[in-house]
């Protein structure tokens, strides 16, 4: 099963890593990081960059997409070639997936609508411009489309995955192996858990996280 | 304030990017992503890999180490430059953090003796051969030493870390920036919550996460 990562200037590290420590322990899974040109591609806060191995040209077939968000996604949005190069990949997978802000490259790309998607919470309300029904779900299933809310959902909706693909016990085995049990010290790690400041105060800045 | 990240080939790489997306979120942090030689590092699953910016030789004086584990710890607990490299820098710290196995390598270079510390479940055995005293919690505080459990383990850390350097109200902004209100799939998170046959199956096989 190969699994293509895209990766593109000002996405965020953790909506790819999450996923993949979950998804590249299962059995026989081939992940590939792509981007439009292979080398090293930054991600959002800069200090850290992730290795594209192979131009998008070259994965032309994955079985898998997984689709991460983040700042960057405002360049993607208008950018031709990497949403045709969505559109093609999807003809063929099995699941095609997203973390965070992006689910409106999926959905830019045509290929959301009418479903259910999650995505960032600050990116959620701009879903419905691409035809898709946006969830405030962690976690959002609709056919070969599965979607996660930001950043750190993507662990959540991986663990889904492996489930679904290989199984509950490799599942729980991986969740084992990395040690998932998590023990966040805020109780705000949702809009509907945050205190309504902060999140209107996020609102109105976005920080660094999602098209402006 | 500088946080300089040690990579090495067979890290872990979520043990890395957990820390990373909350740490850089911190105001006046700069992340120095740093190893024996600048350059692409592989992580333990291979087809992921991070760039180094800097040779250690240019990252002396950090104010926060963050070390990783990962099936690479191995090598490089034999590695003397990496070790001597370790405690250089750690003269200098305010903080001395770790995620999974990557306090072996902490204690190893003789940082962490009669120090409480938390490690990977596997590898948490380890610890007492370098004189450090294993804890079972999840992020464990002892001085400037903050050290997590396994992979994940390390967003809680870094949660835990910015509260502490910037406050509760930053680090509560950059939990809900990152979506951070999980929701494991499975219960098994942990060797306290999962099935004994479950742990005692990865035990043995140990699987690609640890020293062997």
């Amino acid at each position: 099963m190969q699994i293509a990562v895209l990766l593109y200037e000002g996405f965020t590290g953790l909506d790819v890593v999450g996923p993949y420590e979950i998804l590249s322990r299962m059995p026989g899974a081939e992940v590939v990081f792509t981007a439009v040109q292979a080398g090293p591609v930054r991600t959002d806060m800069a200090s850290l960059a992730l290795t594209a191995d192979r131009p998008l040209s070259e994965v032309t077939s994955p079985d898998m997409l997984v689709v991460p968000g983040g700042p960057g996604t405002e360049q993607v949005l208008a950018d031709t070639a990497v949403l045709d190069w969505l559109r093609a990949a999807d003809a063929g997978t099995t699941w095609t997936t997203s973390v965070c802000s992006g689910s409106l490259l999926l959905a830019a790309a045509g290929l959301l609508r009418g479903r259910r998607a999650a995505s960032h919470w600050i990116a959620l309300e701009h879903l419905p411009l691409f035809g898709a029904v946006p969830s405030t779900d962690r976690v959002v299933f609709d056919g070969k489309y599965a979607t996660a809310a930001g950043v750190s959902a993507g662990i959540d909706l991986a663990l889904h995955l492996a489930g679904r693909i290989a199984g509950d016990a490799v599942a729980e085995a991986i969740q084992l192996v990395v040690e998932y049990d998590p023990e966040p010290p805020y109780a705000v790690g949702s809009v509907a858990a945050a205190p309504p400041d902060l999140v209107a105060s996020l609102r109105s800045t976005q920080l660094a996280v999602l098209p402006r």
